[in-house]
């Protein structure tokens, strides 16, 4: 039997897929837990690729008429305790500021003082007092729509925590948007779903489903929440993204009230949306392999790692020359909007360790530069997503460099395409329970081929729907919208649990 | 006696410059205060202005070598006790989480329960959580230096705030840095100080001094502070940005230990920096007239406001259609690394509100466009800082748009030039107790043209100075650098308080 070859991380994502995730994270420097419970430190490379992310939306959220504001951090309690729904499904995981000063204690060292008269909530969203700051702006159908978008940080005090998917404190943006109508506010509603699936697909080259989520999944205080999923690599879903479309629920509870052009007194209709920092988890167990990292080129920090290799004083001149020039033409490239992103490493490490530090961090194109390659003037340059072991022969520089765009656009569109291909391969039409719990038996062994995924079924909610599903560890992720590829309008069917007919169908999969 | 002018906003400086400040921040839609004490609202025009100084700031830091990351908003007790000088800075003012979650209190409604074994700190800065993370990063003299800055909020729990100037949350950023030697580390300080005096003058175009801080006046647990401090409009200072030298305090309280290349164990030598959405109040109160906010162009949100006007519907669609070539041709214009920045405002409001609300809001061009203006294809422009009343004869709509970036370029400079002639008028060397009394005595009815403002004097620490000082409500704002116009290297004099000979020679001030 032919020995595995050796990869950069251990385990391998056959092997032992939670542990591999938390490896990689490691070894491509991303971010570490911190001595607060629950939260983790953003590493620069992690917080490079976020940064990325960042300005990708935030310009696809201007372009669709938002502006930025900051509100507070705090939220007073009587706030956050205005819409029930809302504060029952928050007031588990809210860490709570309860004093504003720290004194010599009594046994030594300082106890919190200045017991405060309301307890402040540190957000954990912040539908509440951006409403609160909303019922003042609103007087008349002049002042809508109110079109805002946030980046913060949120905390939602959670018991199990699991970097960049789920932390006590994480990065976020909160779209919070208020209307005249309900058609404006529902249009809003699925327009910023788009934009977030657009993100996905384009830039993160991640193939997402768009679709509602079921009733026991929505957001606290919402009438309907969307959501995008992606599949990982080990076939759980993701949900990356959501959008809520909140009736008039929260400008009830918060007073948004407007004087319509017919001079009557009017609730406003509101939306939120958010995306958070758990996208970069998505990023890394959608396109990530054995070796580490793959980031898709438009979100990558670097382009092109290059690596100078010399052995002596004599050599290391004319190899630094030849690697600053090249780092100069290819940062004269032009990817996307901006120069190719290259550089020079030049540190002084060991040659393999420089190598596959990127190699794990997953740089898109890592190239090494030695004296013989510049003999040559060619170069071997060697793609993040190329199959391993791949040999191709040498390039000649100015080709390299005249190529970079492409190069660069044909990793981004591979990284999707082998998603998506990975996607579809693990996605089934199920119509019985028997399909159904061979599908979501993990280690199947007389069936190994099936090993779970999406499932696509028809199903009705309900008690002996949602025991079925809790025995399985199965979650509804959402019912997809009809403009997608392979869904398109619902027929009526029978639920796969309880037989009954319905016109539901949803997709189903264990998930993070 | 001639009228005064009608001014957009009322009172004006002359008459209440404090009230003067909050009514342009208003005017201007810049911030409002929240429902939470002590807590802004940053309003969209507000935040955008923020935008673009983070934007240039941030560009500023990566062109000197750090990159972002992001750390917990949370620090444990213990941590923050660690330095004991820079807890007993910041305990009267610590926002303190004790509990992580809400239920059913015994009189209805909600109540914090889930008592944290350690109660948490938001953070007033950084060092200890950040400090505590370096500990861990740095075994060698190979991890140094790390240059990393944070964008992040942060919160001090303050008895008076005002907005933008003390707000108890606020935005900054706060560079953390450490390094192998004590003389690595005093370049860095001295090169932020730099880098934050090049983005006031440059991109704010604030005059700032820069200058070390006396020992009163230190960031709590540093060995050195530097700070750069400009002039506002009521000749009051305001410290714009600081700049600390921590030396080993900090990386002995957290064990920021490496290993030298002589193989012996050392203690890092840290810095830290920050500066904050502060700046946007030193924007308002150094540009800004007694028409409201004055934004100097590299750092204006719009460059260009377009102003359709037409009587009715067979005059708006020739009007509109010009606006838009205009604009177009506009943003085709190039002012700094970018396209010139124009809007065309087409909202359905009265002629006059519009208008004075961008000029109320400070951008830098507005131009009316009606049919009249189009017959003749020449446009009357109104630069923000133009004297009150200027007329100006019709230019050419082509040379209005070729000039635009020149335009542009020149009230930048303006800007800049006037608030330096503004603060060198009222800085003054001062050598005597009596002149010291006379400059800082307000509405000295005797000599009304000596108002306050900067005294430059020879000074020396003790208690007998800072008795007089508080008397006046006079504060050393600093200890010029000697690299600047108008200082040079200190000599010996003696002390305006004392006379007692010394070769401190100080900025004093009242100040924010």
């Amino acid at each position: 039997m032919a020995k595995a070859p050796r990869t950069a991380i251990t385990p391998t994502r056959a092997e032992d897929y939670p542990e591999w995730y938390q490896q990689v994270i490691r070894a491509a420097d991303l971010a570490e837990p911190s001595p607060v419970r629950g939260c983790m430190v953003i590493k620069p490379w992690g917080y490079a690729v976020w940064e990325h992310m960042q300005r990708a939306l935030d310009a696809l959220f201007k372009d669709t008429g938002h502006v930025n504001a900051y509100f507070p951090l705090f939220i007073p309690l009587s706030y956050l305790e205005k819409e029930a729904e809302h504060v029952e499904g928050f007031a588990k995981e809210c860490a709570v500021v309860t004093h504003h000063r720290l004194e010599a204690g009594p046994e030594g060292g300082l106890v919190p003082t200045g017991e405060l008269e309301e307890p402040l909530v540190v957000r954990p969203t912040s539908e509440t007092i951006i409403g609160a700051m909303y019922a003042r702006w609103v007087k008349s159908y002049r002042d809508l729509p109110i079109l805002i978008n946030q980046w913060a940080n949120v905390v939602r005090w959670e018991l199990r925590t699991r970097m960049f998917l789920r932390t006590t404190e994480f990065l976020w943006q909160e779209g919070h948007t208020a209307h005249a109508t309900r058609e404006e506010a529902e249009e809003e509603t699925l327009k910023m779903l788009d934009v977030y699936a657009t993100f996905a697909q384009d830039y993160m080259a991640v193939p997402v489903i768009r679709g509602e989520k079921t009733a026991g999944e929505r957001f606290p205080g919402a009438i309907n929440t969307y959501s995008i999923e992606a599949m990982m690599q080990d076939r759980k879903a993701l949900q990356a993204g959501t959008s809520h479309f909140l009736g008039q629920n929260f400008s009830r509870a918060q007073e948004i009230k407007y004087l319509s052009s017919q001079g009557k007194e009017e609730f406003a209709w509101t939306t939120s949306w958010g995306v958070s920092t758990r996208l970069v988890g998505a990023l890394i167990m959608t396109h990530g392999d054995d070796d580490g990292l793959v980031l898709p080129p438009r979100l990558a920090p670097q382009h092109v790692v290059i690596l100078p290799i010399y052995r002596n004083d004599a050599e290391s001149g004319p190899v630094l020359e030849y690697c600053h020039r090249l780092r100069s033409e290819l940062a004269e490239q032009v990817y996307e909007d901006g120069p190719v992103r290259a550089l020079v490493d030049e540190r002084d490490l060991p040659r393999a360790d420089k190598k596959w530090q990127h190699v794990k961090r997953g740089v898109p194109v890592v190239v090494e530069v030695g004296p013989r390659d510049i003999e040559g003037d060619t170069l071997m340059p060697k793609r993040r997503d190329a199959p391993p072991g791949e040999k191709k022969p040498p390039v000649p520089r100015g080709e390299f460099v005249d190529l970079i765009e492409s190069e660069l656009t044909a990793m981004q569109e591979n990284l999707f395409h082998r998603a998506l291909e990975y996607r579809e391969q693990n996605t089934r039409t199920i119509t019985s329970l028997a399909d159904f719990e061979e599908f979501f038996t993990p280690d199947n062994v007389e069936k190994p081929e099936i090993h779970g995924g999406f499932a696509v079924c028809h199903i009705c909610e309900g008690s002996e729907t949602a025991e079925i599903l809790a025995k399985h560890k199965v979650t509804v992720r959402c019912i997809p919208l009809a403009d997608q590829d392979g869904f398109g309008e619902p027929v009526s069917g029978k639920c796969i649990f309880t037989g009954q007919p319905t016109t539901m169908r949803a997709v189903l999969a264990k998930a993070y």
